[in-house]
């Protein structure tokens, strides 16, 4: 392990980054549109956190992976347009509203660009913007441009708790992080804040996710290294299997560590994405666990699969499926659903050799030896499917392919959560 | 339509064809496993049906799909056998036990063939078989072989009803129907009875379902009507993504009605099939509308897609969507999750000609034009939306092809039955 993780770490870890949230009240003024729309008078904020701004003190290399769904957020499409040249300086994100299509959501993203870059005095061109909530509701923006210019001169090292706040959404904890390695000598940090709580699925993005580093690398090296992370994390986070119109990976790299620069997969490359990989794992722990609704974190560790790609489908399969999620919610040992997870998974495997465990810290259990299910404890199996972090533990006897997937359990409260979200 | 349903038809309408149910005690006896494996009494039955029969009084032409499911229930296996020349005269199902993933599966299912061939009077290769239920448990064929005893000489036209009970396992409705046509100046009758509640999802079978009917017609035209009746019906419902170990749709014709016998896809065939894929229409709606926990029926309805198949895609993502599905259940007209869904399904659209408009016997809304969320009276959507048959009416404006998918809310009772399901 070449890295270690910062206590308290966040998007403001790296040298040259600060940040800075605030309640900017967007969710009431878009649920009081109809209002607006009757003259009636705009609602104030409501107190919640739901503007943040990232800043950098010198122009960054920066990249981003977007969503793949179809339907995108405009936002998605001004900061591709904005990273062309592989430059960023500083980020804007609202929650409450996802300015998703709405007939004029490209003016107002670039319109936010503009307000962050008037606040923050950097190009607009260099601002990349990113927003979450309701869909198919205009966004309002004067409260956009009044919370942004509330921010102004009160960015700090210490305001990237008050962005992991503000880009939350259905979220019931912050997710931040920052975690160190050695290049070539200089103490290198990379940080972020990210949010993501329903309407997650493997698939790039699955959230918004903003990172920073003062490591010196090129927008292209940052682009690659974002892909490789995010591949085996959050691409490997299922909540409910909706992708979403906005999930947006970014990084923004300062240099400032003063490390020679990564400009091609070299060791230094190797050791940052190991880094990086490290921290999304972690990351797609805390979203899977923190899932709408969720009372566990369910992991599917499948090993012995012919190859990584027939893991990774096993994996996902299983923790995708809404009988072996809600099962977990139940701490039924079932194993009729794992395997019949596996089995419409499309992935070629020989059903009867797959071993099939469940383990927490309070144990382990094989519920499943050669794809045949084995009577067991139930007992013990109840005491460790109560547990809060579950591993379901795949076997296949294939060949050396291994994957991770992080999901959660399916919940009342999911359903109480997504049955009236818009309220 | 050149077709009539019958009022209280079931899967003993047609001529030659007698059935009944009986409760076995499959479960209790499932339950009893452990207890059993130490020697303690076996539990008596629990007054729920859980054995059917049916038979019919020839040799019928007779034809079956499967699920597709790398996992498979040995049932499968077995009849795929019995069904090899294109011959049988009886079917033998139980629920209560899926007799999936046991190391002696093929031999109990062998076994329920022998014990229906036994009581029926006829060859145990003539004998379809299925199962239904809890997976990798040992089957117990004691109460299989008892109850099967109990039925001899019992079966009758009215026991279709005992029958179509009998396959229910977490269904609250059953499932029965029957439709007349003519042909060539016969009335030819089809009947059925089906069941599925739970890990029913779009990719054949989805349930179990055993149709009948006195109409002559080789096992090769019966095999190629049922696929493509299923394919617009069965392969369209999704309840919750998955697709089962035990799926199983099995057809027997008689030939008694006396019509001149459909060997080729000519006008008698093209009738045959039509009445078929209406039946199996609205066996769809109904398993939809029975979905696990289900509140209400959500129908995908696509137009103006540029194929059929991209339609289906499009139908069938919305209706899949655990968001959609969730908001369908607060009665919530969120656009934003059905063009998020229509965006994740992998068909070229163009969102910017989507229209979306939510109907029910309350009236129609539109919600969406041209990909973009609109303003609408929030009343009156809840009005619609609080009916139980939810129409999502899709508009793409790029073409001619339609399609229909049969969906159901998500609510807390699909996770409050799937948290626990075997105690």
């Amino acid at each position: 392990m070449n890295y270690t993780f910062i206590e308290n770490g966040s998007v403001t870890s790296p040298l040259g980054f600060i940040a800075g949230g605030t309640a900017a009240g967007v969710k009431a003024y878009t649920n009081a549109t109809q209002a607006a729309l009757k003259n009636e008078p705009l609602l104030p904020a409501n107190g919640k956190r739901d503007l943040a701004l990232i800043y950098c003190e010198k122009p960054c290399a920066a990249a981003a992976i977007f969503t793949k769904n179809l339907v995108k957020s405009d936002t998605i499409y001004v900061t591709r347009k904005h990273l062309e040249n592989g430059v960023a300086q500083a980020v804007i994100v609202n929650s409450g509203n996802a300015n998703a299509c709405n007939p004029d959501g490209y003016e107002k993203a670039e319109k936010m660009c503009a307000i962050a870059a008037e606040v923050l005095g950097v190009n607009a061109d260099d601002v990349i913007v990113a927003s979450t909530g309701v869909i198919g509701q205009a966004l309002p923006i004067e409260p956009i441009e009044k919370g942004a210019n509330a921010l102004k001169g009160k960015l700090s090292k210490e305001g990237g708790t008050d962005a992991a706040e503000a880009i939350m959404t259905t979220d019931t904890v912050k997710k931040e992080w920052a975690v160190q390695l050695t290049l070539g000598g200089k103490t290198v940090t990379i940080g972020g804040i990210a949010k993501g709580s329903g309407m997650i699925h493997i698939n790039m993005g699955t959230t918004l996710s903003f990172v920073t580093t003062d490591a010196a690398i090129s927008a292209k090296m940052l682009k690659a290294a974002l892909i490789e992370a995010a591949d085996v994390s959050y691409n490997m986070v299922s909540v409910d299997g909706d992708t979403s119109t906005n999930d947006t990976l970014a990084i923004m790299a300062s240099g400032l560590a003063g490390n020679e620069e990564i400009t091609e997969k070299n060791a230094d490359y190797a050791l940052f994405t190991e880094a990086l990989t490290a921290a999304f794992r972690q990351v797609a722990r805390k979203l899977a666990a923190d899932g709408e609704g969720a009372t566990k974190l369910v992991i599917g560790k499948v090993k012995g699969a012919k190859d990584e790609a027939t893991a990774k489908t096993i994996a996902k399969s299983v923790i995708c499926s809404s009988l072996v999620k809600a099962a977990m919610f139940g701490a039924d040992a079932n194993c009729g659903r794992i395997l019949c997870a596996i089995g419409y998974s499309g992935a070629e495997v020989d059903v009867k050799k797959i071993d099939v465990s469940y383990k927490s810290a309070k144990g382990e259990i094989l519920v499943c030896r050669d794809g045949m299910g084995l009577a067991f404890d139930e007992d013990k199996a109840k005491e460790i499917l109560l547990e809060n972090e579950i591993d379901i533990l795949i076997q296949l006897g294939d060949g050396a392919g291994e994957a991770e997937a992080y999901g959660c359990d399916l919940t009342y409260d999911y359903v109480k959560i997504n049955g009236d979200y818009r309220t």
